[in-house]
């Protein structure tokens, strides 16, 4: 077993190296059409790496599936206890939402307790990823706006630290911002990462993104379920991030999707969050474990079901969570006809 | 050199086998983020292959990528001499549009000439695939129905050989139907694959598809572009169909879509289509060759990106469509706010 508080060993070059194995097939009829090839990384809040299914000490993105983590700064700073922040202003602050109705309705209420306004959101228009609730502001006639975004719980919670600290929120997605830097703060504490060296891009959002070892991705997560080698006011933040996301599933993301469907059938010992290019993480608060995850090609489909297979074989599910989640376990393809046409399934290679 | 001719070389099983090289990265700020596997045959029509790019004898099905196959009986049966069908409605036989009001307007007055009607497609009501398409239907109000499938030209041009051979369309997507029986003879002929004991699946839109290694498919393509091997019948069909891809791209897949651009830049030397899962193939005239290539995710965007390298590579592309092709050449990433965060880029093993 490998030890992750090591940082010196993870330096792994971003070269294509050797092929993580095949962890989710696509059939069609009797034939595998499409494979999906990624990683998977189980730790311990100790560091120890218990389960490693290919390279996890490549570096990766972990995009919005970090969430939880980069939303500790809004507590930590007193931020949302000022403003009067509740579990579903904490929920939405870990969430890539689908845009619906009632998720634009509650982050509105989030700026207006914070005394901020929809025009210093910073993230950018983006459609509802919804389609019915895409469909609902096509037929009003309404415009896309950044508060669709699906990361607009997670702005409005930086610009509500902002304010709270004082700071103009002006160019808070900018690296140089205190919000980011706090971010970076959090980030660099949970993963046990020096980030400052590490590979940076712009994410969907517009806020930094800093690459990291998939491995210190899911030891962020393990400290996230069990903190008690943190600060108190660290393990009292990730409590009240845990019991937000637990208790207000529907905010982290949506309608019959899978981050709300898993919360909601297993948590609060199962909260898991997904980000963009086909990265997932789990926070298990029962088993003291982190999980993360990354499809190599970026695809959500072997994502969700990456993650939902290793939930399986971790033993996180019992049997009636195990049932409420059975079309998630093994997903029928249909087409537009309404045929079933083939599946998703996990390989071998996802065995635990 | 490979030769394709023999058939009993192309048993490859259905297996993991070895990893199909990275073909494309995206690439996020300075590391990259996802990576795309995958193969690449060009193929003579002789059967030589020109170059193979992995594992070019995996099988696979073509979904819509063979459709410029497919809609030979079409011409074959007479049936789009009796009916008057003109360029328009052989491109639309070979298309995957995107259901752009120009797309459905031009399929009903292809169903009026056969003297068939909308209520005996079987390919299922899809929304149309272009987002400003989708946008128009849900603001007027009007359900999505089959005529806006992708694939409704291809039907609409089967239902027309059905009723010019005197045979009841209802069915015709079933594998035992007379029009499904002469796509699998032109299939068999034109890839030189015995397909009856070949995986068979259902496509999206209800049809039959067949699984054949890549390469095969690629032959097929070889065919398309240079038939003086093959009787003339099907020199001539091959000849219209090729002349109406060129005449007519949007009817191929519509405003601002990748075949479109290509083949309005490009043709008629080089004739492009595109299937789910990651597949698009080339007709190449000029050169005399076939291309097919699949990549193993199922990623459109990496088998976009692949296909146009592959056409650069081949020197399929001169100074003026290289020019014209810039954008698809080297797809720039933007976010939400608009900012480029990425690109898309061929690897160095995408080389010839």
């Amino acid at each position: 077993m490998d030890d992750l508080t090591d940082p010196h060993k993870h330096s792994a070059p971003d070269a294509d190296g050797t092929a993580n194995p095949v962890l989710v097939e696509v059939v069609r009829g009797p034939m595998v059409e499409s494979r999906h090839r990624g990683a998977i990384a189980v730790v311990a809040p100790d560091g120890t790496v218990v389960h490693a299914i290919g390279d996890v000490e490549r570096e990766m993105y972990p995009r919005s599936a970090i969430k939880p983590v980069q939303a500790l700064p809004l507590i930590e700073t007193g931020a949302a206890d000022a403003f009067g922040f509740g579990d579903v202003e904490i929920a939405l602050s870990c969430a890539s939402h689908l845009g619906e109705a009632r998720h634009v309705a509650a982050v509105r209420n989030m700026l207006k307790k914070a005394g901020a306004r929809p025009d210093q959101f910073e993230c950018g228009p983006q459609p509802p990823s919804g389609t019915a609730a895409e469909h609902e502001l096509v037929s009003a006639g309404e415009p896309f706006q950044a508060i669709h975004n699906n990361c607009s719980g997670k702005h409005a919670g930086m610009i509500a630290s902002a304010l709270h600290k004082g700071e103009s929120p002006t160019g808070y997605t900018e690296v140089t911002h205190p919000v980011q830097q706090r971010v970076l703060g959090v980030f660099e504490s949970m993963t046990g990462c020096d980030l400052g060296r590490a590979p940076r891009g712009i994410d969907g959002c517009s806020v930094p993104v800093w690459a990291m070892p998939l491995g210190n991705l899911a030891l962020a997560m393990a400290r996230m379920a069990d903190p008690s080698d943190q600060p108190e006011t660290r393990q009292a933040a990730t409590a009240r991030i845990r019991a937000a996301m637990a208790a207000e599933p529907f905010y982290i993301h949506g309608s019959n999707a899978f981050g709300t469907d898993v919360i909601a059938a297993a948590g609060p010992d199962v909260l898991v969050k997904g980000g963009a290019e086909g990265v997932y993480t789990a926070i298990l608060p029962a088993l003291g474990l982190g999980v993360a995850l990354k499809i190599d090609d970026g695809a959500s489909r072997a994502a969700e079901l990456a993650m939902i297979h290793t939930l399986e074989g971790l033993g996180a599910l019992d049997d009636s969570q195990r049932k409420a989640l059975a079309e998630r376990l093994r997903p029928v393809q249909t087409n537009w006809a309404g045929t079933a046409v083939g599946e998703l399934r996990p390989t071998a290679a996802l065995t635990f």
